[in-house]
């Protein structure tokens, strides 16, 4: 069987460490291309570039691994290196390892996920990784052995379709990890607590802060997962449909 | 009973045609607050600023409807309205009105829809507006009765926990609306076609273009609703699990 095509991407840049580990990993299991940001854009949610061009240039920081820095979002990454430079659909298109974790409702705003998301809308099996760790100094070793392994699942029994994984590696200072919990998305949200200051003109500006506050005791949740140091995996999809609310509308609405 | 308050935002600006319109109609409805981006939003998807200080400064483009602009992306007008404007939870947000549809895949990468998935997000009840045209001509007279009524129905019943409406108006040339359907999001995606140009030193950039490309024969859905001169109404959630995926990889995969 030839070697499977693996697209890597992420939304902290081609050159940061989380994707350098996914780089590594990968090329294990396939042959790998790598089309990610040139900068940092965390936060960008599903965000694409209608407005601006969007530049692409080939960088050597892989070797003999193919690898481009894009200027545009994770999503429109994706989406570039779909319609120009992979020659077949991709195996597997993989997404972190993010400096922080996606889990619960961040993954609305995670463009680590939007990248993954974006790959399974046209067709590819796709994953999202994150650690829940912000510390650059990760030596990432642990999580790549899960990496590999849940890749590696998907490479072989395939995904339902229009689903993709949003993976999160919980804290190691909680101790080692204990495995892999599939789970559903936590109940939770930023309480945001924006703080404000006054520029020299008397105009005023924020800068946006928050606290994570869940509302949700399951435990078949990705928060309780990371809590109790397991490898949470929540299957997403992309039709936000609330189908169970369809014949509330049609009977109580008067439209 | 007192009147209720009501935020407005959008993607477009705070001066653009379709929120002035949203504004207009909202005002016969309750007490309207105003917190929309300084400039045009589209395709920003549920970004949020966290690596900038967000500007925020009073208008008087609503005459005594306190309204503000704010530097931010849509997701932030509405955190910040609540966290720093609103003095308590209004009663409903609305965003819009959208020029150019939101329905089916769009609401992924939507600003309209991802302002009123933050407002939901934090307990409001909340609905985004879009019109199929971008026809920055169009009256708008149509599309303000059928928000009104929905807006109202709102009001009057409220909505299934965690759950908000992207409401979609029909090309009017199609002929007169004829009523309105609860949908659900069809299955579609856009089929990029990347226009590649060369810069004068012989770097490539890209201009992101794409088809509309529909999989879904469904009469169920909000794509069907508008093709058939219908106001599309589709309940939308932020829990994004596949729930039905999760017995799938409990058994088929080995973790």
């Amino acid at each position: 069987m030839s070697k499977p095509t693996i697209l890597v991407t992420n939304d902290d840049g081609y050159d940061s460490k989380g994707i350098k580990a996914l780089v590594e990993v990968m090329s294990e299991l396939g042959n790998v291309i790598v089309v990610a940001p040139d900068k940092p854009q965390s936060g960008m949610g599903h965000a694409i570039t209608l407005t601006e061009p969007i530049m692409l240039e080939q960088v050597d920081d892989y070797g003999d691994i193919p690898a481009y820095k894009c200027s545009g979002t994770p999503a429109d990454c994706v989406k570039l290196a779909s319609d120009k430079i992979l020659k077949k659909m991709p195996d597997l298109c993989v997404s972190g390892i993010n400096h922080g974790s996606n889990a619960s409702i961040n993954v609305l705003y995670s463009g680590t996920m939007s990248a993954a998301m974006e790959g399974a809308i046209v067709g590819m099996q796709a994953i999202g990784f994150s650690n829940s760790s912000y510390d650059e100094n990760d030596d990432l070793t642990e999580q790549k052995k899960f990496a590999k392994k849940i890749a590696q699942e998907v490479l072989t029994n395939g995904l339902p379709n229009d689903t993709l994984l949003n993976v999160n590696f919980p804290l190691l200072k909680l101790g080692d990890i204990k495995g892999v919990k599939v789970c559903r998305q936590a109940k939770a949200m930023w309480k945001e607590d924006f703080i404000e200051r006054e520029d020299p003109r008397g105009g005023k500006y924020f800068w946006l802060t928050g606290k994570f506050v869940s509302r949700d005791k399951g435990e078949d949740t990705d928060e309780w997962a990371l809590a109790n140091s397991y490898v949470s995996v929540v299957p997403v999809q992309f039709d936000l449909t609330a189908h169970n609310a369809i014949s509330y509308l049609n009977t109580e609405f008067n439209l």
